[in-house]
């Protein structure tokens, strides 16, 4: 059995684009800048900026960050983004998401401009991954994708579950690994709350991509033997045991399935590095003119 | 066994839009209107384009037709496009497909106002589709949806398998299928020429959508009793029989699925007729303004 690092890989991701960042800057072309705006004092969101500006410094990219209050108004909003879209120097823009109420997030996410959306959230990047031409794959999906590329992973003609259907986690993974690419040509069936007996539909599965919010949903009997088990679940448990009196659990119950499956992405540490790493990417991507 | 008439339930829906479209008029309201390229002369495109004009006229929407010769450059193409986009008086805009090889079909598909894009093919309408927000669903897809719909066939829970994974048909069933919504709620399986042993799922379907275009490739001992089965496969096959000289098989050997299924579309007049009633609603969904 092995465990897929995905913290040692992200960090893989992040030297190699590192590498390139100092050679552009040799060359003194355009430095990849991501503009993120956060709205509110959400304390997830708070972490997930911090950790995306982070990630930015470290491989050499330039950030820049507009925060808002809480009652700040729509058009506001919609005006940075407008400016963003209109400066050349900005590559890439996200919103974090949640956004308060009385903000429309599908608003927000169809104006940025698609060519800068490397959260791959606008309707046209969907489409067009959907129909198999560039577009900016959501981070978790191409998190997922580029672990089992790196990893070498076969899964021509395998027998792929996904549980979950969400708009980006489930519903994506489970085009990209039906697409004819590679890594893809899965027979892919995606499963969900309103599904009878999933279990019967997993323990037959060579890859099982577990995607719905359950704690430890997946245990041992759900799974064959040698099958490659993806944990995309993050849910905060209460632990007395840890400095924080939290801990992270995934769908998937570690312990009991990691003994009969070849491949497993352990939580944290797994999925979560690379949905990181992937921000990154598409923003490489971006200031490269790669996708558009 | 129930035989799903689509040849029928196509003319009730060309009825009912007829109806309003009679009101429409009594209104001085604008009339629906589609514009519909057609490049070349290929046999299938001009067979396909004479029933859509023949359609509009049956339920009262006005039609217009651009023809233009094989040898036509793309920027003559796009700039009708354009024409058409701008014309307040133009509500849907098809170009019929296949295009000649010199004229990009992925350039003309998003040239086209994706507020006018009632083929569904746009990367916004596709989008859309897979996120759940108002759109344009292809043909061939709302047919089944609507046939599934008027039937009452029960989605919800079930297992649904899909043959087929192309942009048009396959893809978008299966998400539509697997989306909670009703008919919705199927926990879906995309199959393809990649898939080992495509018997053993379909065995086990309540639902079974053929699409792979290969005549007759499902059969009996592919079918659990009781199963519904759509089959959306039309080849020309010679047949000395027929005035024509040919006729069309679908991917379904109906003589033999049909006595073990439920429900069952015959072919020709199952999916067929549907399709074209599918351009009529979307059509008139854009002249109302009810998408975007």
């Amino acid at each position: 059995m092995i465990i897929i690092d995905g913290k040692k890989t992200a960090q893989e991701i992040k030297n190699e684009i590192k590498t390139e960042v100092v050679k552009i800057k040799e060359q003194n072309n355009k430095i990849p800048h991501l503009s993120i705006i956060l709205v509110g004092h959400d304390g997830g969101s708070e972490t997930y900026v911090s950790h995306k500006i982070k990630d930015c410094e470290e491989v050499g990219f330039k950030s820049s960050l507009f925060r808002y209050e809480d009652n700040v108004s729509e058009n506001v909003v919609l005006s940075k983004i407008k400016e963003l879209n209109d400066d050349e120097n900005v590559h890439g823009i996200i919103v974090q998401l949640p956004l308060p109420k009385h903000i429309s997030e599908k608003k927000v996410i169809e104006a940025i401009d698609y060519k800068k959306d490397v959260d791959g959230f606008h309707p046209i990047n969907i489409g067009r991954m959907v129909i198999g031409l560039p577009s900016y794959i959501p981070a978790t999906p191409m998190g997922i994708m580029e672990l089992i590329r790196r990893y070498k992973i076969e899964t021509d003609g395998k027998n792929c579950v996904v549980i979950g259907r969400s708009n980006i986690v489930g519903r994506p993974i489970s085009i990209l690994l039906s697409q004819k690419s590679k890594p893809g040509n899965c027979t892919v069936t995606v499963c969900h709350s309103q599904t009878p007996d999933i279990k019967s539909l997993t323990i037959k599965a060579d890859i099982i991509i577990a995607a719905i919010g359950k704690p430890s949903f997946l245990k041992a009997d759900f799974v064959k033997d040698g099958a490659v088990v993806i944990d995309v679940g993050t849910t905060r448990i209460k632990d007395d045991n840890t400095k924080s009196g939290w801990k992270l659990v995934g769908d998937v119950d570690f312990a009991e399935v990691s003994t009969k499956c070849s491949y497993i992405t352990p939580v944290p540490g797994g999925v979560g590095p690379m949905t990181r790493a992937a921000l990154l990417i598409n923003t490489f991507k971006a200031a490269k003119g790669e996708v558009y």
